[in-house]
């Protein structure tokens, strides 16, 4: 048996034996799942020195490799950083388990009733590039939403992930959890990846957690249907008749409180009746914090010493101190532009009028659309959803933040007492 | 250019026309919408000559063609079944709209509301090789829901399609709603397909309708999302504690009401411990109604004459008037065969314990799970939903049946009066 044989092999009988574990986990009461996720938490705190002894493996080699000393950092894991991630998933245990709940139901006219239950998709793959916390993190999202994961970590922390992955299901099973309902593939070889992406018999659900280019390799190659995050271009639009202040205000948030990640506004769209007053504010506040700006040429005939924008700004998530400024003649081309150039993921409006804040609900078609608050809100926990395994910018299924709920289907349930069809 | 190019061409203008509508048929009003579904089905009768005409055309090939006088049949229009499709557009207009519904919203600490809003998909291609009264259901369907649609039907009904689309199309923009709100793809080519489900930029959902080969060409091709439907090997499992002559009403109804469709039952088990004295009444009366049985060696124990039953069996969408029965030695091992050969579409329990009908509900991984009720309820009508686009045995966005809320997805919004992040 050649290697790519003997890597189908493992891969196959981690999938089929997730599959396995799916079907008893789906039916596992709600305070198993609770005990088993503190079991966990638990688990990683006392045997830290297991997990740091595996880290240090991952350091050794990282070094050798020449990774950056930032990239060496997000690989570290300390005793601070174990408790942090034990703590979170305590968190976990505390939400609700979406799993088993009955919505919608109607008695139809023959007596019997139809409703949806919630329940779990079954098999979860999550492919990921990020830091060790990720593994544990997205495991006990899919454990506590009744689904079997199965990870697959970079190969940067390989050691790591395979440590804290191994306590996770050790300390799961012996709480109650099937076995199998964690597991890590444990090799780093490149071939794993779309063999995974190929069992569609085994797996329901693929959740890429990476850079555009891991993302688009797992797109491509996948039977499986995969929810993805792609770009964060998010754009806030300030209306005629907005307060200033209140523009302002939003503006600078969404650009500099956290300008490296992706609910970070990238793009400025003034209407053109306030570029003359409100234009020279926003430049005086944004240059003080060190934003460069890149504008069109209506912003430019106010403030000339901008630098011009090109179309390519437009489209791009910049994820660093640079904003894009365009005007707009009105609400219509402002909802044009953004659903032309933006990426579907955030958008915002700054506005006192109560018609044009409907409009740019309606017709702006992101994942997310605000008005009158700041795009860096986007995100599971400020949203209420007390967690978030990803955010997606697909259509279908999950929409923006995700949450439990999010990694959860519906089975139609019919309760009869004999019904039949005429 | 040559004819690849130029379908190339042609089909990509199509879906780049639809993306526009789109963005557009998002935003009309329902009563707009309803009031041009009215306008399409009187177009549909009050031109009813034109659609005769080219449904001659079509006609006349397929006996060129020596297609069989069922075929024929199913794709004759007459005036009768123009009314039907005229009918169904009005029955279209009477349901609900679900675009802009608001739904969980939440006061979050800082003030700010946060909240879902159903909103169309965007565009739909629909790829089907049924009767030409699919053209006009799926686009009154598409339109409902605010999606701008494509259609393609099967060769045989061409003309019939390209009629009946380009009068509800014209018959739709004259009631208000945008242009290219529905298209046809007018060539029959078969290059158009592979060329459509790569328009990814343009097209957010594909739903096959037809026999398996067209779903699995359809999946292998698409870069696109599809919702599909592959067999309805539907399950019934007569528990130990069921009431037997509400059993044999549930079994005589789910195999022979209607046997050729996919919510018919095509395997029976039964607990062993009821099968000697229920098994030769359900034998007898499935025979008086010419089913033929193949059945385990457990069961032909108690009527040796059964035909025997391979392993292939349990995975067999009959479509006949044939029946698998089985025996099982308890509930777990009858949810455990379900999941195992079953194809998750829809399966039933009869019993009289509560117990038994929970744990089966939760067990069985099917789109629709019943107790005491016939596998011929899984429909979009008999669920209450008003209409059915299709049965989806996903397990992602649409599961079972599939009505206008399945036809859309959701964004969250955010109204804020300021807030931004600390």
């Amino acid at each position: 048996m050649n290697q790519t044989d003997s890597i189908k092999e493992l891969v196959t009988e981690i999938a089929r034996k997730a599959r396995g574990a799916s079907r008893l986990l789906a039916c596992v009461r709600a305070e198993v799942k609770d005990t088993a996720l503190r079991a966990m938490a638990d688990s990683l705190e006392s045997r830290r020195e297991e997990i740091i002894a595996a880290n240090a493996l991952d350091l050794e080699a990282a070094r050798a490799a020449g990774l950056t000393s930032a990239m060496i950092d997000r690989l570290t894991l300390n005793e601070k950083r174990i408790r942090d991630m034990a703590d979170s998933l305590r968190k976990v245990a505390l939400l609700d388990d979406p799993v088993g709940e009955i919505w919608d139901a109607r008695v139809r006219p023959n007596g019997m009733t139809v409703a949806r239950m919630r329940v779990p998709i079954g098999v979860v793959a999550i492919i990921y590039e990020s830091r060790p916390n990720v593994t544990s993190d997205a495991a006990a999202l899919c454990v506590k939403s009744g689904n079997a994961v199965i990870l697959r970590g970079g190969k940067e922390a390989i050691h790591s992930n395979q440590t804290i992955a191994a306590l996770m299901e050790e300390a799961g099973c012996k709480a109650g959890l099937p076995n199998h309902s964690i597991q890590l593939i444990p090799t780093t070889d490149r071939s794993a990846v779309p063999i995974l992406l190929k069992l569609s018999e085994y797996v329901d659900l693929v959740i890429p957690r990476g850079g555009r280019s891991l993302i688009e390799t797992v797109v491509a190659e996948s039977a499986i249907p995969v929810i993805k995050h792609y770009d964060g271009n998010c754009y806030v639009y300030v209306d005629e008749r907005a307060d200033p202040d209140m523009a302002l205000q939003i503006i600078v948030n969404a650009k500099t409180q956290r300008p490296g990640v992706c609910n970070a506004m990238e793009t400025l769209l003034l209407h053109e009746a306030i570029v003359d007053r409100f234009l020279p504010r926003v430049v005086e506040v944004l240059r003080a914090k060190g934003v460069e700006i890149r504008a069109c040429e209506r912003c430019r005939a106010v403030v000339p010493d901008l630098k011009p924008a090109t179309e390519e700004d437009w489209r791009t998530e910049y994820l660093d101190l640079i904003l894009a400024v365009g005007a707009v003649g009105s609400l219509d081309e402002a909802i044009d532009f953004i659903n032309t150039y933006g990426s579907h993921h955030t958008d915002a409006i700054v506005t006192e009028d109560y018609a044009h804040a409907m409009t740019f609900l309606r017709g702006v078609d992101s994942a997310c659309v605000f008005v009158n608050a700041s795009t860096r809100f986007s995100d599971g926990g400020e949203f209420g959803m007390g967690c978030e395994i990803g955010i997606s910018t697909d259509k279908l299924h999950a929409r923006g933040p995700m949450g439990l709920r999010e990694l959860t289907t519906s089975k139609f349930i019919v309760l009869g007492n004999g019904q039949v069809r005429l």
